[in-house]
């Protein structure tokens, strides 16, 4: 499917964008939109579009643009959207519970096996149908359990701990919400979610204007 | 303070990040710091560092490098951590909870004046000691409060009606949580954490690798 195999981060970056508005476009019942339309919709311009989507696969057609239902699923593919994944959360506070409540895991394949954490006074509840363990239980349950993606909401200086002991059970995919830049071998993808520096990027610009 | 006034989102984006490992660096008791060695534990080069840091002022000295204290602070004074700001949470679900249990905020200036919600089973309940009003009260509430900056944390379908009801009332920074492009005049800043759109992108670079 892919034509080319080094895409830019910025290329990668907005592909979940495309796919956003297109479900939407889809759960409005447009059939077809031109690069052009899409643009304008999504704030970039038609040649960035055909370019970005050019890097995946020749999708456009000419004259017609582009088939909404179509390219919806292709960017899916793309994503990897259709393969499931098996997740556990570390960390139950806040962050931990919003995201254990997040009600777009299912449709986007992933698959809540775990919550681990080590406050005694959360372990035995549950957070959607599934039971708080203590984080000591982490280690022997990534042993003999295949977890692709571990959402990491601890504090920050646990997080460098708790991501070693995750890639040491074989987690190659994290999603970081600690604010710390955390270490990992090649193999493993961190994203990070780090919300004080969105909220000091927002501050600055405010504070600019 | 500044030198220079067309500062790239790229450098503005990397300003928090220098602002938490300098935090880090004064936890830690280090006063001084090269721009090598700071670039190594950041992961940048030190030829960015200087050049990012020279748009905002002159900061290092050549064979000694960074105060450390004096650098955290300047940086802090460019973020515009030193002013105080009003702000409102809209949506008291699971992320507008997260939100509001942020205990950064006081330290970054803010402080939380009301909580909105539509669901007439939250209003009434408090939220770190801020009650949890009808959203029906938010427009005269501006009326009489001056708001600085809003979190979004609405569904998806209902964030441009409460943006547009925020930007009304004088709010001139969205912190947006809903997965939504805001519209939204010149002067008002968006600050968008699209976490479906992250966690596609964790899933992609998981899916190719």
């Amino acid at each position: 499917m892919e034509k080319k195999k080094n895409i830019s981060m910025a290329v990668i970056k907005r592909l979940p964008k495309y796919h956003r508005y297109l479900q939407e476009l889809m759960k409005n019942d447009v059939d077809r939109i031109s690069s052009k339309e899409l643009g304008e919709k999504i704030g970039f311009t038609a040649s960035q579009i055909r370019q970005d989507l050019n890097c995946f696969g020749d999708f456009g057609q000419q004259g017609y643009g582009y088939n909404v239902k179509d390219l919806y699923k292709q960017i899916s593919l793309i994503l990897g959207l259709n393969k499931d994944y098996k997740t556990v959360i570390v960390g139950a506070g806040n962050i931990g519970q919003a995201i254990a409540n997040y009600s777009r895991f299912a449709e986007l394949g992933l698959f809540l096996q775990g919550i681990f954490d080590a406050n005694p006074k959360l372990t035995g509840l549950r957070m959607m149908g599934t039971e708080i363990q203590d984080i000591d239980n982490m280690e022997p349950f990534l042993q003999v359990n295949d977890i692709d993606i571990a959402m990491i909401c601890v504090p920050r200086i646990n997080a460098q701990k708790v991501c070693d002991t995750l890639v040491a059970g074989g987690v190659k995919g994290i999603w970081n919400f600690a604010p710390v830049d955390l270490v990992v071998p090649e193999d493993v993808t961190v994203e990070n979610v780090h919300l004080s520096e969105s909220l000091l990027t927002l501050i600055y610009l405010l504070h600019k204007s």
